[in-house]
């Protein structure tokens, strides 16, 4: 049988997980590549650390030179986090002759357009379906099963530590900092899990896939953010009174005007496919012009899922099959104009929610109506708490309303008037409502 | 730009869908193909029938030896239904130098050892993402996005008549009859639905999928298999009353002692996502020892999302993907044993619901757990009439049985002893319960 020489370099969770498969399943890997994949070294930087895997001799090295002088290896895993020094490691490797398969979603965000137009100077491939959603084959999906249509909208839950959180303070009325701390001790979020809960994650992904759904070329830092940190337990409550999940949704919609692109915690009505979405799993709602919506759902994160990711990108990649479709897609050309241009954010419309501590007092509600009418927003519902808890006058009182349909621009201007009231007191939290 | 010359042969609904993709989004099809796909001949029956799809001039033709003869043209969507003559056109296609795409579902299930077989040896491809699940791209994703994987167990609602039968018998409380005429009004079920409503689809689906994922090398005729026809609306309320849905399930599940598959109405625990799959969709969950479980819903028939699936495969072929998947995967080829070995049906295991029609008398339901106790089945819980409705003294009852684990085998034969007991009427249903 014949043989491809495959290396990893970083042997972290992910890189643990791919060596398991392929010095474990071999025959698994051979099957579906008609050839066997041997793992001939694994590069780390500290070659002391326990690792929980039996590599055998002389795999395993802490000289990334071994691997770019090593003409028989011909495929790299590059499961190094970060933007440097995983570039110029990427980049080097590439130069070397080696195709890629990777993980991460950082440095195709970042520096995609360089590393995919050196990749296609050198007759390179690199294949990244572990960047997005785990073991969810979305890249695959909307790249090749796909292909046939024009996406019309892509919704995901695409960071599995934020719907973790949410998901534990919903169901058990767990305070944001323990859940956090249990996250952490689950191994599901990092040390510091800023980029998780912050929205930049989520972004990241977003940006890779809106590049590959729509064309679109965009810096995942100009894409709408807000992440989950200071999410109140009030609003998965009011949300759930509503009939609704509170989620953090990525959301790429083609306009006629533009590619709208946004990253938010989002009401999500109850007994649909995202609103079901618990812990740690990701989902994905591709809706194609001519297949219609297509779900997906699956873990988004964790050793073995990404491990499964990588190695059929490894296996695709010593087909040939990856090469083809790296050459026949161009993604990430600094040659190619966008497709789609973004749509200005203010001009998206959808519902909102609004949640408001107001005074306690006959004609609140008149000024807050009377504000939202006159930006041309209708009120769905309300919610207005009595003012009296048992026997305690409550001043402020909490006070929920749910819009019919506005734009991005008139919900943040007509915010902005509501918090101006005299009789509104701190900021109105404000989020958006899916159909 | 590159070309390669397309002929589709067959335009009914899902012809007519992919010619539509070719001919009115060739740009589409163009740039994820990296070539132009050029329509060159369309092979119909009678040229006279409208098919409301403006066809170029010259690309219509009742000739199919005008495809055979065009040597400039090199796939062929070979898109007629039923086993003759479809199976001669294959391989004469073949035979001429076309690569193949089909959605023929039967014509694999039936003759594909033959057809692969005698693919590989004039090198030529085929491939048939649309001939299971519509619109889901699972032969894609099983044969390629989860190769990493050990398939564990695949279930799968993969019949989109029946599902809309059994959701608007269920949810509408509409009758069989009238609900197959809705169907078939709404080209969702054919003029003669039998081979929808009694599985013999579903089965044959299953034995494809069943191939790919286990390499099992499986006659759909062998696999034990029960449709919906007859499916009592009692059922229906009784299921929702314990808290299940009634789907018609097909499942195949890896075990020690081989692979069990099965394809029949089953109950499905309320609020997981196969309860949820409405109407004509289909839904897989694939649970792969790598990824974990992953979920794929879409629709599963129905002209475009079925094109969809076509002309995904058009691309992959032009682009050369499918020749390197098709080589090296070996499907349904006769040289190679099968990997697993079908599981005796009667050794597998789960749980049963039994509906009964008992003697309204003291001492019955003793009777019939002494029977289910002799075969080692314990009850798990029961539901039986008061015996009297209203004011009229019913005579038989209902009784509805809920069984703990227990191996097809026991739960047949003492469903047989039940039905021979004096104090029990008529034949007892009995259902499958999913975990």
């Amino acid at each position: 049988m014949e043989m491809t020489n495959v290396a990893i370099v970083g042997l972290g969770t992910v890189g643990t997980g791919v060596a398991r498969l392929l010095l474990d399943h071999g025959d698994r890997t051979a099957r579906h590549a008609g050839r066997t994949l041997w793992l001939k070294k694994a590069v780390v930087r500290d070659l002391q650390r326990p690792r929980g895997i039996d590599m055998p001799k002389g795999v395993l090295t802490d000289s990334l030179q071994d691997v770019i002088d090593d003409d028989q290896i011909t495929v790299v895993a590059q499961l190094i986090g970060g933007l440097e020094p995983a570039r110029t490691i990427m980049l080097s490797l590439m130069e070397s002759g080696k195709d890629i398969v990777t993980a991460n979603k950082a440095l195709l965000a970042e520096h995609g357009p360089e590393l995919f137009t050196r990749a296609r100077e050198l007759g390179r491939s690199i294949a990244f379906e572990a960047a997005v959603a785990g073991g969810i084959p979305i890249i695959a999906n909307i790249s090749q099963c796909l292909s046939a249509n024009q996406i019309r909208s892509l919704e995901g839950i695409l960071n599995g530590t934020s719907n973790f959180i949410v998901t534990q303070m919903d169901e058990n009325g767990a305070d944001y900092a323990d859940v956090v701390r249990e996250a952490q001790q689950l191994g599901y979020a990092e040390a510091d899990p800023t980029m998780d809960v912050d929205g930049t994650d989520a972004a990241q992904k977003l940006a890779i896939l809106a590049h590959l759904a729509f064309g679109a070329t965009v810096d995942w830092a100009q894409i709408p953010r807000t992440g989950i940190v200071g999410l109140d337990p009030d609003d998965l409550r009011y949300a759930r009174k509503l009939g609704y999940r509170i989620k953090l949704l990525a959301i790429a919609n083609l306009a006629e005007d533009g590619l709208e692109l946004s990253v938010s915690p989002t009401l999500v009505p109850e007994g649909t496919p995202l609103a079901e979405v618990r812990d740690a799993y990701n989902a994905i709602q591709v809706i194609g012009d001519a297949v219609g919506p297509v779900f997906y759902h699956g873990l988004g994160a964790g050793q073995m899922p990404t491990a499964s990711a990588v190695a059929a990108d490894l296996i695709d990649t010593a087909v040939g099959r990856t090469r083809l479709t790296f050459q026949t897609l161009e993604y990430f050309s600094i040659d190619q104009p966008p497709r789609v241009k973004l749509r200005d954010a203010d001009t998206s419309s959808g519902r909102y929610y609004l949640r408001l501590r107001v005074a306690n007092h006959p004609g609140t509600l008149a000024a807050i109506a009377a504000v939202l009418a006159q930006y041309g927003i209708s009120i769905a519902s309300v919610i207005q708490h009595e003012g009296s808890d048992g026997r305690v006058q409550l001043d402020p009182v909490p006070l929920v309303i749910m819009t019919h349909v506005a734009t991005e621009g008139a919900a943040r201007l007509a915010t902005a008037d509501i918090e101006a009231l005299a009789s509104v007191t701190g900021p109105v939290v404000r989020l958006r409502v899916k159909d």
